[in-house]
Order: structure tokens, then C-alpha cells, then sequence
């Protein structure tokens, strides 16, 4: 899936951005000043007053119509089942030919939503690695997609336009694109980032109030992932259960294989797991 | 058993450190120059060599007995139960009165070993909670402790002069002192650092080898402490294995309450525990 596409002519777009969260917002502030136009929309009054007092957008607005419906390029960067249900009015709202890009962080549900779309509509999935423990538009950063993974999911109705667009915004956002399939993506990412939630939401959890007089950078990095926004994570959770539980079984597998070891003490059976873990901890990120 | 204690002559006194990786590196790099004399034991002959490379101590011993046997103070940094094989030898080694501490990640069982110490010893338990994906000495950082938990564990028999030892050299390293009980420390590291140490382990293990494409900010922080040496861990575990197994549990416990309200749909029930881990979260954090 990957290639060269024509290069696409960002300065002469009309680009609408729905949801300005920390990612929407990251975006926008990356495409401020080099698009034609920048339309937002929230449906949060304190976001869309920090995007104004920014001045980040040409236009600010409440509904998703206002924003994309003289746009060219259309990034959807809400909740993911936020999406699902604007996806089908935009044939209502957009009577032009546009790109549309999503970043959500499951890409199976939406990449289907994406397929009743009207053939004006030149759609592609996206998912960029990128995140903070913060959520919101007052964390956002331009630079959050410097040197991370942006997945790019196009369908096989995806033309020539959608992808020269995500070459483009990936480049500008100095972001490394990795083609992938949904359905792919979606096993992998249950892996690397759903049950890692998961996991540190359960330390979170199960610490004892007084502990915090003992937190140190393990616990810290452990349970980074439990500050995500709720309403994100039950969305990714929602369209990607399978994947998900799937990926905890596996998980809770290898932790039950630690348990066992620990209560019978076969330190031998421990030390090769630990090891294990450490040599394959050191082949992925000692690089 | 918080206080004030005489401040303790560093700089008159002979220091030695047992055990030369990351954690007894970055005593020594934080202590050179400001001590009479600072001899150094490590097993390790790449590690010895470095250390001497660096001119790092006043000697560089391969056994502990030459680094420790003319010290006013020894400190311990060696694998847990080294130092448990270290430690009654100590009245063979040194005849004349000093100040001994360790900086183990468990407590218990070193407390333990250094109630049968002769009267001529003046031990305290420490643990810096303080740490780096990598190890050893190469590694080493004399800022390592710059703004982190230090905890001290005094025993009954712990004199003024080892308290002031330890605030002395925690004020050195400015880190922030916590005295607290060797039981308590271990139950509640077990919440904080063990059982985070195994469900970094366990997500390591059980992510596939393809998932290295969508690795991202999320499974870095949540893979870190899969990173830290076999040995050391198994140490702890091994010292600590009640309270670990007992932090386990509750952890399991949380991630099979997310699991069956997964598996049985119940959305209210996963957000209203995303939520609460997302306000405990912030409690900890965002200070």
C-alpha cells in the first residue's frame, strides 16, 4: 500500500477539523498558516473559547456542519463513536468533492462507516502513535507527531488525492507512515495500547492510598496510561472488544505463568521469563 | 522517627560502596570529592574497569572485605541477597565502628539480617526510589536522586550517627527522605514497584512481534520496567514474595472486573471505573 503520491496542495485547501482536543488541536496548530482556510468545531464551549483567544481557526464553531461544509479536506478528530455518527450526514453537509481523514484510534469501525459514503468522498483512516497523559486543547502541540508512528489505513476505494494528502500532512507533521489494514491495526494496537490501558488502570486501582508515599518513576511510567479520557477509552474499547480481550487473555496468561512460579519458588522458571523480557525489552528499545 | 540528627562529617569519613551498578555508581559519582577516602567492591570486571577508567574511587576492589575493611561508612548496593551473604561477614571484615546502610529495593529481610550485626555496627535500611530503564554503571548519573522519594528504614537499634548519616547524604543528593517501617516499605512497594515490574513483564511477553509497527508512547511507558535486570528482580521478589503475591491479587482483581463488564457490554459500569482511575490519576499527578 505504500508509494508515492502527488503531492497535495495543502496551501490551497479549505481544511475542517472536527473535535479540537489534543490531537485535533495539535493538528491545527501544525496546519495553521499553511492552509488556504482552518475550520474547527467543538461542541465544548471552554475549548472552542481557547481556540478563539488562540486564534487558531478561521472559523470556530459548535456543529460539525458549520465546520466542514465548505471544506476540502475534512479531519475528524472526535471520539471515535463521535464520529461514527457524523460520518453518515456528511453526504447531507458536503456537496463537493473532499478528502476525509479520521484519527481515531481504532480504524475498523470507522473505515467502515467510511465505505457508505458517496463516491465524492475520498476517504482514509489515520492513526497517529502520539498521546500525553494530558488531555485537552490546552496540552496540544504541533510538534506531538514529531518522529511518531502515523498509521495510514486507506480502503480500496481510497484514491490517488486521500493519499497524496496523508503524505503530505505526515511529512509536515515529520511523522514515519506506516500503511497497514484495519483490520490489522486494530489486533496489534490491543497489544500495544488498549491492554497496556487496561494494566494501568488496574495498578491505579489497586494501590492502596497510602503507597503514594512510595511512588517512584516505575509507578509513574506504569500507570501513565490510566489519565486517557474516559469517553476516548470506552469508545476504543466499544469497537475493538474482540481485539481487546484477546489481548488481555494473553496478558493475563503470562501473569498467571508469573504467579505460579512465585508461589511454587522455581526461581529458574522466573529468571528465564525475566530474562526473556529484558532481551526483548533491549531489542526493541535499545536501538 | 522523623527529626533532626547531627549533621555527619562526610568529608572526614571513609566511605565504601559495595556493588557498582547504576544505584552504586550514582552514590559514587555524587560522593567523589566530597569524602576522605571512597573504596569501591564489584564483583564485575567490566565494571571495575570502568570505574577505574573514571577514576571513580580511591580503590577498586573485586571483594567486598578490601573495599569495606578501613570504612567509617559502608554502603550496600549490591543484588538483595549479596547482601544477605555480605552482611554477617561484616564483624570478620571490620573491627572498628561504622555506619551501614543499604539501598535495596526491599527492606525486610536486610533489616533483618543487620538486628544481628555486633553493637560496634550502626546499620539503616534505605531504599532511593530512583531508576533508569538501563543499568549498570555506565549508566550511572550523580543527579540520579535529584528530587526523588528516599526512604530510610531505621532499626530499633539504629544510633544518631547513622541517622545523620542518612539525612546527610540524602540532603547531598537532594532527594526527599520518607522514614518509614521495613514491613510497611515492602507492602507497599509491592503496589508500586513489584507488581508494575510483573505487568510490564507480562505485556512484553505477550505482545506479538509484528505489533513493533504501532509501538507507541503508551507501550514504551507501560513496557519501561521490563527492562531491569533479571537478577535485581528476582532478588525482590524472592524477599517480598507474600506482599507481591498479595499486590497481584488486587491488581487481578481489577483487571477481571474490566474484563467481564468488557466481555458483558455493561458500558456505565467500564466508565464509571475509567473514570475513577482517571480521577485518582489526576489526585497523584497533576500536582
Amino acid at each position: 500500500m505504500d508509494g508515492d503520491f502527488p503531492p497535495f496542495p495543502l496551501e490551497k485547501s479549505r481544511v475542517a477539523i472536527v473535535g479540537v482536543g489534543l490531537m485535533g488541536g495539535s493538528l491545527a496548530l501544525a496546519l495553521r498558516g499553511r492552509v488556504a482556510a482552518l475550520y474547527l468545531a467543538d461542541p465544548d464551549p471552554e475549548t472552542r473559547a481557547l481556540a478563539r483567544a488562540w486564534g487558531l481557526g478561521d472559523t470556530v464553531a459548535a456543529h460539525p456542519e458549520e465546520a466542514v461544509r465548505h471544506a476540502d479536506v475534512i479531519l475528524l478528530a472526535a471520539p471515535i463513536r463521535a464520529m461514527l455518527e457524523i460520518i453518515p450526514r456528511l453526504a447531507e453537509w458536503v456537496h463537493h468533492p473532499a478528502v476525509v481523514m479520521d484519527v481515531g484510534s481504532t480504524k475498523v469501525a470507522v473505515c467502515r462507516a467510511f465505505e457508505t459514503l458517496p463516491p465524492r468522498f475520498d476517504p482514509i483512516g489515520a492513526h497517529p502513535l502520539a498521546g500525553k497523559t494530558h488531555q485537552g486543547l490546552s496540552h496540544a502541540d504541533p510538534r506531538l507527531f514529531a518522529g511518531r508512528t502515523f498509521v495510514l489505513s486507506p480502503l480500496p476505494r481510497t484514491g490517488p488525492r486521500a493519499k497524496g494528502f496523508a503524505q503530505t500532512l505526515v511529512t509536515l507533521l515529520n511523522a514515519r507512515p506506516v500503511w497497514m489494514a484495519p483490520e490489522t491495526h486494530d489486533r496489534l494496537v490491543a497489544f500495544t495500547s488498549h491492554a497496556p490501558y487496561l494494566l494501568s488502570l488496574a495498578l491505579t486501582l489497586a494501590a492502596p492510598g497510602e503507597s503514594r508515599a512510595v511512588f517512584g518513576p516505575g509507578f509513574e511510567s506504569g500507570t501513565r496510561l490510566a489519565g486517557s479520557s474516559p469517553r476516548m477509552m470506552l469508545d476504543i474499547m466499544m469497537t475493538n472488544l474482540d481485539a481487546v480481550l484477546e489481548a488481555l487473555e494473553a496478558v493475563e496468561t503470562v501473569l498467571e505463568q508469573a504467579r505460579v512460579a512465585l508461589e511454587q519458588g522455581r526461581e529458574a522458571d522466573l529468571y528465564a521469563l525475566f530474562q526473556e523480557a529484558l532481551e526483548r525489552h533491549r531489542k526493541w528499545f535499545s536501538a
